[in-house]
């Protein structure tokens, strides 16, 4: 049997793969069994599956305040019970409560007077421009850099942030960490040098014709200023015009933030027999945007952690820490979940020991992010060959996730699902994040691979 | 830089990393520049993704045989010409010309006289019932020592081999190993004991109402008898049903194995300056079923083997060796384009040193399976690192592929590209296999470590 061993000097790992046999390597076995009896479960008997699919098609969008979350809430809670959690609760919080209202509209209207209509939406978080819409020449501008050097002169202009996430990055989420800036801060930016609209390029890769929402953030020492994502079709279009002509432009948006409501994370847990105190959490978070069944992000991370649960109760585990599944409400524009499970857990002066995160997307499973100390990542890194021939082949430094990030604050180990990105963006806040796009088995493969991970974390603690 | 480094030593392989700082790991350095602008260009500018398009959506179905084979032909010779090819040529072969004829019908009917349709198609290369039909009770089996044992028993009757894909195995080719039997020789095998018809589960491994299709090869010893595939969810009824009644089915086939026609493999080469006898081959097979666009399988091989041929091109590399890309017809329901390639390498005394071939899907690249002499696998086995950052992380032993497996027979070393296999038997065979279930990305990077793996072929042999 091969094992992998990291040794860690210092700062530098080095790997070898050794032909093993000793009382480590049995322990390994021994792990290995119980490792394939969970992904045996899961990929014969999974109801992750069948859990999204009521999610997506029984319930629909699950943004913040909507009915459809308040849904998502009970349901969640339902199947938490059914996959044999013997304590689920609700943890109450107040959440933002944005409404997109009617269907946007936008145009642009070329110098031959020839007026072509967008595929837009509305940003989340986003001001209205009500029915008389907001009208003005559009300039382009392709860095934060460029924006600021035209300062003055977007005085009264559209903005038209054409940041294209770059096509030769492997991981695609490297493309959207450099671009993110153009959807989160950008409209706030344009309105202190006097914009009256923002068009941000939707952070999408390929061609087509969606417009992809998420949160914009303003600043309140500035105005708040319409902001809508445009498809990356239209941006193309648009930008190629501008190299010729000036484009005007017209948008529509019935949106607004409406007072915050109550909402609640959703708890499910297996209480440990030997040190129940410490508690091992596992999540992903429950609301979604509104274009569409948020099926990929996050209704995935979803069902896997409530998988989670049901194949270790299925499989006769008694865990020794506890393992609670937690469904996050309000990732997606304003994270008050995670804040409110953060505060509940200083204040209830919770262990909680360590934290798993799948929040992108269920499919076929890569890695996992590490977030913890280097004495807990030698640790985990040791688990690897357990993993390898559920796909996942590599354990690397990187965020846990952002419902789960404020517990570093506890000291808390965190680590994020990480299976393979060239899909994500395809659907990410998009009306294309659909049941239909995710797939049974990679979806189930993603929940074997976090099941085993809760599994070792239980046994070995971190 | 980490470096991967293994030793063999007879059959047993050590794999270790170092911190490598020779001659060599600076050769590798400036390898990896190429494979990254390979790389760069294809997730950048790749056209394997709008070829595709044009064969699934243009021309679609592509069985031997058929008009829309001999578009196809025509289709990719363009494709070759476009993509850079200094010769583009088509190699002629007799191929088998079966047809589905009209859309077929079945039924089972209960003891209570509740007639079900079934969702169900003809094998291919099978005979068709007619107009009459076939009509009998049902036998399932559930193994082929089952069947045999059964024997005289089965005379008169259908045969339903219901031998499900176990849906444990990770790689889900190995389920389709070990039941791929009940489709390609179960009809003559239950021919052998007089049965008149067959039905199959579909050789899949998700719940669903498709049936997928895929030769099924007679004995010459036994009569012809009428065989077709069923859907799972279809197989999971008959199956529960006969628990604990009778079951008689009936089904309507109208397909033909016509005479052979002519038809093509075609050849698109970069003719080498150094060594242009030695030919490297990566290739896919042009022909599909008829039930869809043969969009995964295998059209994606063939718009990645061009892909290659362009992205080499586009690069400005001149190889030292022959690269000839080939698309390869009639994988599915006879394999005479392979057979005819080797036959006329043999006429002309070709030195075909490598064959490539991708027929597991664009799927995200995992793998690549290696056919050759154990000093070629340590060869090759040592460029792991250079595909690590392009999600290939194994290079392990197995089959190229169909159409180049006869290859062996000339000592031609052979691989076959392992992308992810959770999705391949929702689509294999089956009227899902549409361009809408391809990844863009997903299929650039497939092409993406292909090229990688032709280019260092053909710069250090093999």
């Amino acid at each position: 049997m091969f094992v992998l061993i990291k040794i860690c000097y210092g700062k530098i790992a080095f790997t070898f793969y050794f032909l093993f046999l000793s009382i480590s390597s049995r322990a390994q076995n021994a792990d290995s069994i119980v490792i394939k009896k969970l992904a045996d479960e899961i990929l014969t008997n999974g109801e992750a599956y069948e859990n999204l699919r009521f999610l997506c098609k029984k319930i629909g969008p699950r943004l913040s305040g909507s009915p459809q979350a308040q849904k998502a809430v009970e349901a969640t809670a339902k199947m938490l019970r059914e996959a044999g959690a013997d304590t689920v609760y609700l943890q109450p919080c107040m959440v933002p409560h944005w409404v997109r209202g009617k269907k946007e509209k936008g145009f642009i209207t070329l110098e031959n007077g020839k007026k072509i209509t967008l595929n837009l939406c509305a940003l989340g978080n986003s001001v209205g421009t009500g029915a008389k819409g907001v009208n003005a020449s559009v300039i382009e501008v392709n860095s934060i850099a460029q924006l600021n050097a035209l300062g003055k002169k977007l005085k009264n202009k559209i903005v038209f942030f054409n940041f294209p996430m770059n096509p030769a990055h492997i991981n695609t989420f490297d493309g959207y960490s450099e671009t993110a800036v153009s959807r989160g801060r950008g409209p706030a930016m344009a309105a202190k040098y006097g914009a009256i609209g923002v068009m941000v390029r939707s952070l999408a890769i390929n061609p087509d014709n969606f417009p992809h929402t998420g949160s914009t953030v303003y600043n309140d020492s500035f105005p708040k200023i319409p902001a809508v994502a445009i498809s990356t079709n239209d941006a193309n279009f648009i930008s190629k015009s501008l190299k010729n002509q000036s484009v005007r432009a017209s948008f529509f948006t019935y949106c607004n933030m409406l007072p915050d409501v109550l909402s609640y994370n959703v708890i499910g847990e297996l209480r440990g027999n030997e040190l129940p105190q410490e508690i091992i959490t596992v999540g992903g978070h429950l609301d979604s945007w509104d274009l569409a069944e948020g099926a990929q992000d996050d209704g995935a991370g979803i069902v896997q952690s409530i998988e989670v649960i049901r194949a270790i109760k299925a499989n006769g585990i008694q865990p020794k820490r506890t393992i609670r599944a937690v469904m996050f409400m309000n990732e997606e524009n304003g994270g008050r979940g995670s804040k409110k499970y953060l505060e509940l857990a200083k204040v209830n002066k919770e262990q909680l020991v360590f934290a798993l995160e799948s929040d992108a997307g269920g499919f076929t499973p890569r890695a996992f992010r590490l977030d913890m100390t280097e004495g807990q990542m030698c640790k985990v890194e040791k688990w690897i060959d357990l993993f390898y021939n559920y796909g996942v082949y590599e354990m690397k430094p990187g965020s846990g996730g952002v419902d789960i990030g404020p517990l570093k604050e506890l000291g808390t180990g965190l680590a994020g699902f990480s299976p393979d990105s060239q899909r994500y963006f395809d659907v990410h806040h998009a009306a294309t994040d659909v049941f239909e796009n995710v797939s049974r088995r990679e979806l189930h493969l993603g929940a074997a691979n976090m099941a085993a991970f809760i599994y070792l974390v239980d046994k070995y603690g971190l």
